[in-house]
């Protein structure tokens, strides 16, 4: 497995893959991985001749008070880990090589489904991260790129502007790794205390309550408020609980697949999940 | 020459060079195609194994009041001359296969550059220019992209975005091409009145009167107050006449190469020209 920090470097380890018309799968990571990633990367190898996966903490994807300086970098160990997954190609470039000296004056945004859920509370976010990740599969070119499904709005968030730009290539999406206690894994997970934790594991046991109560027929308004109703008593604040179409269309009754949307603080730690719902008529 | 209507019949059409590694050359238009259309693909023909020709009238790059219906489309007389001037390819897609059925949502603005000159009266033009053309980049796959210094913002434009995102191609400007008279040519001095037409060189002619007036030492504030009376006593309405830096930044002494910018209205026609002045220390 190689390092390259420079998109020049990147090139030069690519380009005998590309003349060979080899395969290329595309993992775009902030680092600190966990195995949520390495499944991406897992999915990844079974599908391409060459994987290439990139840590990188984006800076625009950050808001002015949120963790952009203390998110964890822990390069040494994501190589580590990403060998013993077979990742080809590690891309670690600098904010200065991403970004340049020049100041950046072009913007991607992506209207209508990056104003609510996640976005309301991180404006600028999702433009933050649909331009890293154009800029990041115009440096990889890759045929396939991977995403989790646990950042449910950036995939959808991803697979549009991939499709209303006609970037050429193939975005998957993998589903969440959960531990075995059901709590999503994440990065912002190490943030927790012990104690919040062993109560982080609500969020998906709501999830999985809401799902038996939809198919058992109780009102959708009635299960998302339950599910408030569960988490605030457990000790979170809820940033929103939400039901969508899987395009992220706003939906009023459980009559067609639906995804049911949580983000909520535990401590100084959001944590965000979700969950795919089939539809079944009562 | 083959001419294609469909994303899929251009990639089918492309994939034999694109594995044989050839050099694509593109040529972005919007048809009714003149010599200074046809420069660039002479311009691409040199550099380039296979040269791509695109036609398609942009919808979103028009405003609501502008000649989006009224644009001469000429397809046939088009493919005429570009089979003379040695283009491979012609990509002439429908607006139904470039934006779908699906609403598009995603935009990509260019900030700075795009809100003054011809942005300041065209909202939104820059914009739909910007998701166009990224477009017909992730379509085409050029190695080289040709544009005309006549539209001397499109073209800053475009470098620009290509630069912030990295877009894995090479820009190419290519100089202005005017008629004997000095009027540059374009798609819409087919709209002028024989009387108009006649009076549309003094465009050109105040320009080189300013690059003069430059070169011998008149003040900058003068040299554009004498392009605006000598246009507006020629029967011009004028929208603006402006020097930027050619990164299109302001500037107020000449004291670097700098771009002097006319657009200019003879009866419901609006013209732009522009002419690049090099520094000399008087």
């Amino acid at each position: 497995m190689k390092t390259e920090t420079t998109i020049q470097g990147l090139s030069a380890s690519l380009n005998p893959a590309r003349a060979a018309r080899k395969i290329i799968g595309f993992v775009p990571t902030m680092g600190n991985l966990h195995e949520g990633h390495l499944n991406l990367v897992r999915e990844a190898r079974k599908l391409c001749d060459v994987v290439v996966v990139s840590i990188f903490v984006n800076p625009i994807q950050f808001g002015p008070n949120e963790d952009f300086d203390n998110y964890p970098r822990t390069l040494e160990q994501d190589q580590h880990l990403l060998a013993e997954v077979g990742c080809d190609i590690v891309f670690a470039p600098t904010v200065e090589q991403m970004y340049g000296n020049k100041p950046r004056l072009t913007n991607i945004s992506v209207g209508g489904i990056t104003n609510d859920l996640c976005g309301e509370q991180r404006p600028g976010h999702f433009d933050g991260v649909a331009v890293v990740v154009t800029k990041l599969f115009n440096i990889v070119q890759p045929n396939f790129a991977f995403f989790g499904q646990k950042d449910y709005q950036q995939l959808a968030v991803i697979r549009q502007f991939v499709r209303d730009l006609n970037i050429p290539l193939e975005v998957i999406g993998v589903p969440i790794t959960r531990a075995e206690d059901g709590l999503a894994l994440s990065s912002r997970n190490g943030y927790l205390s012990a104690e919040n934790r062993a109560i982080a594991p609500t969020i998906y046991q709501s999830l999985k309550t809401a799902e038996a109560e939809l198919h058992a027929g109780t009102q959708l308004a009635d299960v998302l408020a339950n599910i408030k109703a569960t988490l605030t008593a457990a000790g979170f604040v809820v940033d929103y609980v939400e039901v969508r179409t899987p395009e992220l269309q706003k939906i009023e009754e459980f009559d067609q697949d639906v995804v049911l949307f949580i983000a909520a603080k535990l401590g100084a730690t959001r944590l965000i999940d979700n969950m795919q719902v089939k539809y079944t008529a009562v």
